[in-house]
This record gives C-alpha cells, sequence and structure tokens, in this order.
C-alpha cells in the first residue's frame, strides 16, 4: 500500500493511493491513522470519497509523530567526505513533528542563514510499539519506508558541541510523498538508490546498501533507550555530495528546486521560498 | 499561581493549588490546559471538586509537550569542571515528552549502563507562541517555571557525536511538582539556589545567576529555528557538581533517592528504581 496525507476542501485526511486515485480514510491524517490501534486493517479498509491523483493536493505525511529521530555519519563515503573517523556507535538527534513539511510545499530560507544545505535520506516509519527490540525481530516494528531530506543550516549546525539548532527548524525537512509499506520493498529496504539534484543538477547518489549502521542494528540500539510508537519517523542518515563538502562549498539559494528521490519509494520537489 | 497534574480516580487532572488544597481543573492534564487558548484564565477560574494537599498524588506535570529543549553547558563552573573551552553558542540538544517523569517517581535505572547522573535544571515552560522573540520581549512568552532534573546515562550520552541517546531516555527526567507563574518569581528566575542531594548528601549547588546564556538569550535564539509554543519546555543547563566530574566519578544506584531542590520553585524526590 501506499498511504498519504491529502489536503481536503475541510481540512486534510488521510487516503490510500489506488492506481491513480486516492481513496480518503476516515481519519484526519496519517499520523492520527496510524495511532488508532490495527491501522493495517484501517488503512487497507473500504474508503468513501476519491480524488484523482492529478488533482490531489498532498501536505505533511505525518504532522504529529510522537518522535523524529535521526542518524548521523551512516554513509562511509559521507564520513569521509569530512574527514571523520567511522562512528563506533550509531549518531543520532531529534527533530520535532514540527520540523517536517509537505513533498512539495516550500522550504523557507532562513533570514539568518545563507548555509542551507540538502541531505537527501530514506526514512523509515515505526508500525508497532516497541522497547528493548531484539534486532532479529526488528522487521516487525516497520511499517515502511518514505522519503526525505535532512534540510540542514550549517553555521547553525555547526556553532556549537550539538547539532541540534541546525537540523531541526521549523517546516524544513521534507517528508513524503506517501508511505510505502515494507511489503512493496526489499526486506529492511536494502540496495536502495537514493539521490538528490538542485535545479537538476546530480549532488548526491548514494544506495542504501552504503549503511555503517543497518536498519535492524538502528531499530534495536533506538528503541534500547526510548519507546518507539506506530507512526514515529526514524531518518536513517545521508550519503555523500552534501554541499558543505563540495570544494568550494555550496549552499541552496532562494528560488532554486531540490529534487530527492528514492528508488521505489518516491520523490520530492521543493522550492527554496 | 501553583498549576499542576494529579492522579484521579479516572485519570488525571489539571489543577491548582490554593493554600493547603488542590482546586481540580476541567482539563486532563497541565499540556492540555495550557495549549487551549488562554491558559491564564482557565487556570484562575473557580474549580469544581478539592484535593487536601497531603492526600493528593501528583504525576509528570507536562504530559505532552511538543518541544522539550534542553541547554548544555550553561553554568561556567559545570563547564570547568570537564576542562571544555566556554561555549560561544548556545548548546541545544532535545528529549522527548516521554522523557519526562513525575516528580516523585521511581526513575528505571538502565539494565543497560552503571552510569546514571544527576543535573539539577530550572525548567522554564513556555506561555505563548512565538518565533523569532526579540531578546527584550521574552518576558512576554514565559508562563512560569518549575524543577527537572536532567538525569543522564553518561555511557550513552558519550558514546558519539551527538548527547541524544543519554539524555532522552524515556521516563527518566522528572519535572513537577508544579508550575509557578512567573509573577511569583524574579524576573527570568535570577538568582535562585539550585541544589542536588543523593541520599540526603549535597551533590551540587549553583545558582541560576550563573548562566553562561541567559534566559532571555535563550528564547531568543530558539525562537530564531523553532516555534515556541505554550506548554513547551525548555531546560536551562546544570551547574557543577555532577557525578561524572567527581573524582572518582560517581553514579546513580538502585535505591537511593535522588532529591532536586530549586529555591522558591519547589522539589523533586526520585528513588532509584
Amino acid at each position: 500500500m501506499k498511504l498519504t496525507t491529502l489536503k481536503t476542501a475541510t481540512g486534510t485526511s488521510a487516503a490510500r493511493l489506488d492506481g491513480d486515485t486516492y481513496t480518503l480514510l476516515p481519519y484526519a491524517d496519517l499520523s492520527i491513522l496510524m495511532a488508532a490501534g490495527d491501522w493495517r486493517a484501517a488503512a487497507a479498509a473500504e474508503g468513501g470519497e476519491t480524488v484523482a491523483a492529478a488533482e490531489a493536493t498532498l501536505t505533511t505525511l505525518l504532522p504529529s509523530p510522537s518522535k523524529v529521530i535521526c542518524m548521523g555519519r551512516n554513509y562511509a563515503e559521507h564520513v569521509a567526505e569530512f574527514g571523520h573517523e567511522m562512528p563506533e556507535a550509531p549518531v543520532m538527534f531529534a527533530k520535532f513533528a514540527d520540523s517536517l513539511t509537505g513533498p512539495y510545499d516550500d522550504l523557507p530560507m532562513p533570514a539568518e542563514s545563507e548555509q542551507l544545505d540538502w541531505e537527501v535520506e530514506l526514512a523509515l516509519v515505526i508500525g508497532k510499539e516497541g522497547r528493548r527490540i531484539p534486532k532479529e525481530q526488528a522487521h516487525e516494528y516497520i511499517a515502511g519506508y518514505t522519503v526525505s531530506n535532512d534540510v540542514s543550516v550549517r553555521d547553525f549546525q555547526r556553532r556549537s558541541k550539538e547539532w541540534l539548532a541546525g537540523k531541526a527548524w521549523t517546516s524544513l525537512t521534507p517528508i513524503g510523498p506517501w508511505l510505502v509499506t515494507e511489503d512493496e520493498l526489499p526486506r529492511y529496504a536494502e540496495g536502495l538508490e537514493v539521490l538528490t539534484l538542485v535545479d537538476g543538477v546530480e549532488k548526491q547518489r548514494g544506495n542504501t546498501e552504503q549503511f555503517i549502521f543497518d536498519i535492524p542494528t538502528i531499530i534495536a540500539d533506538m528503541s534500547t533507550w526510548t519507546v518507539l510508537r506506530p507512526g514515529d519517523v526514524i531518518l536513517t542518515g545521508t550519503p555523500s555530495g552534501v554541499g558543505l563538502g563540495r570544494k568550494p562549498p555550496e549552499f541552496l539559494k532562494p528560488g532554486q528546486t531540490l529534487t530527492t528521490r528514492i528508488e521505489r519509494v518516491g520523490e520530492l520537489v521543493n522550492k527554496i521560498g
């Protein structure tokens, strides 16, 4: 299944993509649907109204996850482009629910920075509550995957010991366009190509087979210290090719178009506003 | 006013402390009350049922803040005890809503660590939504203050570049016992003594006048990159005397009692479970 959140005349609605038509589901958005108990059954149920995909307006896929946790330094070539040591333990940081924005929304250029940078990331969505999840059972806790871009404000990220102030800006992390349930993809989304383009020019090309910490390891580790809940979002890190790592460094400018693509999952297209 | 969240026969309720009696308010908890528009009027309104303070059971003060943001390295002596450079910019990291727990709740000793440490912190609660708040107007955005302890799992905190995995453990950050509204305290809570005791032995004693970044600076800086909303929680950093900084290092053990006290605000008492 492909599940998403659409704008409607009166607000928003969870929806399922059936061919070239969205079927509305009786939940205000996908976060609410996923928190409502048996989300797989709710998502697969007969729906009501339909909207042609070409006429649908998508909005933030998951507007209210209880957690958004991100992996840093999880592709070897990205670690190498900054000359860092390979991490011995997973590098994890947080974003807020309101850091997320829609798959085709404009990204507001910060007035306070000229160092807006791209980071294509496969995002994993949790499907079942768990704590201290054994690696071997990790797949049972995955609802599916989506596309995100961990857009980063580099001067704020690097001004202190901790990255949060450069990573969690309001409405600067696009996600979507839909949640692709895990049964439609290789187990643990292995072997998917991930890409960033700026104004159509390729900037990042990597593959999820290059993860330093694979998805079972990430889920087992995170759930050691925190409860994971349906609808929670985990960003899995970015490959090499970010703007800051280029010589000379390159950053996003107002008017540019950021395209973020993951093989078999989907594509985000966001203009810098 | 002093506002809190109590357990009731059927769940929880927001409440106001009137002398030695809690007056229940018609909101399930203080997070819900603070999100409900004019929270000052709602909190000051005539209430219904009352409960003698001696018979009340307090629970997590704010169970669902949209954000919990913490300051690291914000007291000079705490920076010095680890030999770090004074930060040139605020060091900020996140916790999750479910990291918070009640003022008298047991703190679950992590099975995976023996390095549980204390950090008394004045917590600030936001009272009004804002973005890019000028320093001079910061006081308008403060609902009040409460006590917290940024209990930290040091080996998880220090295993990688980012602190989150040692800071955001589920139910390991006590907060409360109440929100003291800002009109009852010095502006920006200046000059309040903050203390930690372990089994009655003093471990930390500091004063909020020692902040490296004061509260107007924190609010102005944070709101540059994120929207602050009523009920959001900001931890303002800890003074020297943490267990990791002692020679030899000291950590919390099951059965010990952690007391966290802030002058004119309140006291937390948590047993390590």
